[in-house]
This record gives C-alpha cells, sequence and structure tokens, in this order.
C-alpha cells in the first residue's frame, strides 16, 4: 500500500481515537459469555453496528443450533486480493467475580488500562480491525486489500458449529489468505503472530452412581463417583507427566532441522513468565530453552476443572451424587 | 425397673400426650442453627424450661467462647446407679429453603409426621427424654436410675467445645454409664440402639501452584495443582477399593466369634437401602450379609469434596491455581 494512503489513515485514527474507545468500551460493557448463554444476540448487534459505520457492508448470519456470526465485506478498488479476517465477540465467564477490582462488564479505565472481561481476547482485536478498515475507508475512500470479516461468538466454548458454518458459506468466504486476529505479547513485550497453533480437544467424563446424597459412613457399600473419576483421571497422566493413554505420542511430528533452527531463533525470556506467574522453575525442563522446545513441540493434555461432592465452607461428611 | 412404674408412666404418657406434642411443636419452632449462629440461647431457655417443668433439677451451664449446654439432674430413690443422657438442641442450616414443603421452623403437621429442621435429629430425642423422665416422676414420685442431662448445642458444627466442657464438669458428670439419645430407624424399620460408632478424621488437602490462572496450552511448562490432587488421592485408595495408606489396617480389631455371631442376628433388608439409593448392589459385596459385614467391621477412606479449576456451565480451558 502507498504510504501516503497509510499516513491520511493514522491521521484520521489520532483524530478519532476518542470516539473509537468510547466504540471500543461499548463494546467491552456487552457481557457475552458464550459458555453461559449470556448477551450473545446483543453483541452480535453491536459489532454490526459498528461495522456499519466503518463502511463495512454487515449483516448478522444466523448458525443452526448455534450462536451468529456477523459477517462483513469492504471491496477494494486497488486489489484483486482478497483477505479474510477472523475475529470473535463472545468472551470467557467472569468468575470469580470477587477476584475483579471492578465489575467485570463496567469497562472501567485504571489509568490507560481498560479493566474488562474481553478487553484483551479478543473484543480488543476486533475493534482494531473495524477501526482499522473505517480509517482507511474514510480517509482514503478504499482498503488495500478486498476484505472480508467473520466475527464469530463461539470461540470461548470450542468453536462447535464453525467447521459447518464454514463449509455451508465457502463460497462467501473465499479468500486468498486468512488471518485469525488473536495476536498477544510474548514475554519479551513483542507483538506476535502466530503460525501452526495448537489444536484443542476439550473431553468431559461424568460420573453419577447413587441417586442421593450418601453419608460418608456408607463408603463401604455404595460406590463414591469422586473415586472413580480419581482413578479415570490417573491413568490418564503419571506423576513423571508422560501421558499414558495409548498412542498418544505416535503422530507426533519431530521437528525438522530447519525447524529446530528457527526455534533457537525465538527470543523467551522464560524469567519473565516465571516471575508472572509466581514460580520457581518450568515443570520437567533443566533451562529455559528446553522449557521452550516442550511448549513449542509437545503435545500435551491436562485438567480444567475437577467437582466432586460438597465443596462450600466447612466440612460436610455428605459424599455428593 | 417394676412393670407396675412402667405401666403407671405409659398411662401418663397417653393422657399427657398432646400436651407433649404441643411442647415438642415449641422447641421445633425455635430456629436454633448453630453453623449460623441463630436463635442458640433462646433455644437453651425453652430445654430448660422444659426440663424444669418436667421435675428436672435444671441449669444453663455456660461455655467459654461456645453454646451454652443445658444441665439436669433427676435423683432416684431407688437406685445408686446414674446413667448421663447426652442430646443436642441445635440444628442444621435449613437452606435450600425451596425445597421444604412448609417453613422450616413452621413445625406443621403432615398427616401424622411433623415437618421441621431438628424434627428428626435430635429435638425429637430431647423432647423423648424429658417427657420419659417427667412421666416418672409425676406417676411413680421416682425415676429407675439417676439421670443426669447434658444438652449441647453444636452438635452440627463437630462439637469443639465439648471435650473441654467434659474435662471442666468431670466430677458433675460422673456416671455410671452413658447414653447418646441420637437414635434412627433401620431400613427395615425397626428402633435402632447403636453401640460402637465409627469415629471420623476429616482432612483437606490444598495444592497451590501458580498464583494465577494459566491457559491450558502452558500445561507443559507449569505444573497443575489439579494433577497432584488426582495424583495424591490416587495413592490413597485404589480401584480394588483397597486403602493404600501404610499401616490403614494394622490396628483394626476382627470380630470375636460371639461378634460375628451377633452380626449374624441383625435384621439388615439390603434391598430396601439400594432401592432407596437407586443403585443395584452394593460395593464389592456378593450378599446382603457380606455388605452388612463390610459396613459393621470395616474402615473406610473416602472423598467428601474435589475441586479444582473452573466448575460452572460450559468449557473453560484455563487450569486454575
Amino acid at each position: 500500500m502507498a504510504s501516503a494512503s497509510l499516513n491520511r489513515s493514522l491521521e484520521y485514527i489520532s483524530k478519532n481515537k476518542d470516539r473509537f474507545l468510547q466504540d471500543f468500551r461499548t463494546l467491552l460493557k456487552q457481557p457475552s459469555v458464550s459458555a453461559q448463554k449470556i448477551g450473545i444476540e446483543d453483541c452480535a448487534r453491536i459489532v454490526k453496528k459498528q461495522m456499519e459505520m466503518a463502511g463495512v457492508k454487515t449483516k448478522i448470519l444466523p448458525v443452526k443450533n448455534g450462536n451468529p456470526v456477523v459477517y462483513g465485506e469492504a471491496k477494494s478498488k486497488s486489489s484483486s486480493k482478497t483477505l479474510l479476517i477472523y475475529g470473535h465477540y463472545d468472551v470467557q465467564p467472569p468468575e470469580p467475580l470477587e477476584k475483579w477490582v471492578s465489575g467485570p462488564f463496567d469497562a472501567k479505565m485504571q489509568g490507560r488500562k481498560i479493566v474488562s472481561r474481553g478487553a484483551a481476547d479478543s473484543k480488543n482485536n476486533v475493534t482494531s480491525f473495524i477501526k482499522a478498515t473505517e480509517s482507511f475507508l474514510k480517509a482514503t475512500g478504499d482498503v488495500p486489500l478486498n476484505l472480508k470479516f467473520i466475527v464469530e461468538g463461539e470461540e470461548e466454548i470450542g468453536s462447535p458449529h464453525l467447521p459447518g458454518f464454514v463449509e455451508e458459506n465457502a463460497e462467501r468466504l473465499k479468500a486468498d489468505s486468512v488471518v485469525c486476529y488473536d495476536g498477544d505479547f510474548d514475554e519479551t513485550g513483542r507483538a506476535k503472530i502466530s503460525l501452526g497453533v495448537k489444536g484443542l480437544l476439550y473431553v468431559e467424563l461424568r460420573c453419577k452412581k447413587a441417586r442421593e446424597d450418601l453419608h460418608s459412613s456408607y463408603a463401604p457399600l455404595a460406590e463414591n463417583p469422586a473415586w472413580r473419576l480419581v482413578w479415570a483421571m490417573s491413568t490418564i497422566k503419571g506423576p513423571d507427566d508422560k501421558i499414558l493413554v495409548k498412542g498418544w505420542y505416535d503422530d507426533v511430528e519431530r521437528f525438522s532441522p530447519a525447524q529446530s533452527r528457527l526455534l533457537e531463533k525465538v527470543p523467551f525470556r522464560g524469567q519473565n513468565l516465571l516471575k508472572e506467574w509466581g514460580l520457581k522453575s518450568f515443570l520437567k525442563a533443566k533451562s529455559n530453552r528446553e522449557a521452550l522446545r516442550r511448549y513449542m513441540t509437545e503435545p500435551t493434555c491436562t485438567i480444567c476443572g475437577f467437582k466432586a461432592g460438597y465443596i462450600g465452607e466447612g466440612s460436610r461428611d455428605h459424599r455428593r451424587r
């Protein structure tokens, strides 16, 4: 793109900074918790409105049994190439609420930061690509590439309906390249573009035995689902951190020499991460470099949550179903 | 005791049935939730009044930092033996309130039953020993044994001040035998007197690693406390239900032949229990009789609660400290 266009766009951004920030906070104030089915439709409408205000041709595409996708297009006069930009408007559940310094959907300013669920992932990214598009369109009358946008509402629950949506809308989504606008900064403070991210398989084990809570004294008579779950989990990963599921490591591709050389070049300040996490050393890694290698190359398996029995204050010697 | 005295007492009970029931409901209507510190002092005063009305010499003994104990004595003219009777006037919290068919402290009649928190444990027992004592004293002018009563107000929170109270009042509480008036009916509908009940050791394991929630992708870098707990728990009991803690079974006394013979005589309708619990069979027992033997003779170890990570609705790929 011509640097003149870019400069005019940057100027537009400077002039409209306050309004952009206001729009960002409007989006943040709208709860959109996919796991709890809260505020989804309203949030999709806010995204649509902000995209339209930016000059993007927008429609909300319903998704069968799922949360709607906000779709948009901005045609370029100067390029025949098309970039598809992916983002999501849903957020993680805000619990535990008592740990927030202000309401998770209050979007309060704390100095130069905004404290809000979704401020970092990924209403910030959604806002920045909408505002970048607006800045190009309004300041130069054009965008440097044909742009297509999908902003989905199920990323935080694993995008269960996205594959079906993509298949159904294959023609509409055709593009020369795709960007997932979900970036972050690494522990050295450097903005990241990730190539080749890990997939995620989320599995929930449930075990139910007796129909009612039983007193702990009945332990010899009735199976306790909590034990079943503990034993099941302990067959999945052992204390040496090796995953015990048969065939787990079979299809892991080893890094090529070229990839290993690239890995050596990744700046990685492990100490910064450890400090942030309040830990003294990385798990099963003798050096930062080894930790990075494990992080980049090893498949993992972990417990995201575990619940059984009474977990409130004090003791209660009833096992629960 | 002479059956003539017993008959006269039973006659007295028949005549005073309605008043006894009224007094029972007065006691039930007084909230006395030790866990929530509600109504304790007032309840102790009602117990004292009802014991005095029964002809028992009564005083409320304060307990340092704790709930008061109602103490009473009834001297016998015909026996030198002393029986100490234990009961408690506190109740469990009534929550969840929406599950009650009527207010937990309304003590409403439902046909021949009274629905109330504490109706079964143990204001019923407190009432029955007070009214039994009154019936003997008023109908025969005597009680068949010297009686001492303690009615405490902290049973539902684990009686934290009772050991200290007993030590301080050792002389006052001296007795030839003690009865804990906390009985129940077995699954055949028979009233139970329990001899030799199991003790309870409640242990809480906590594990904390990173100071903040970490994304599941960091699993190769940081230890997950949920795994530590799972592995720890799986060293405590194995899938064969044998407890693996070293020395766990060392001090278990085997039943004597005489005890085993008594065990054979205990009526046990295991099918009733299984039906109530919604289970098809007892754990690791080929017969009801074997289940009863395990229940009566084997020490146990079980999980009353387990909590780690996100346990709300939907998925969340963050491990939690």
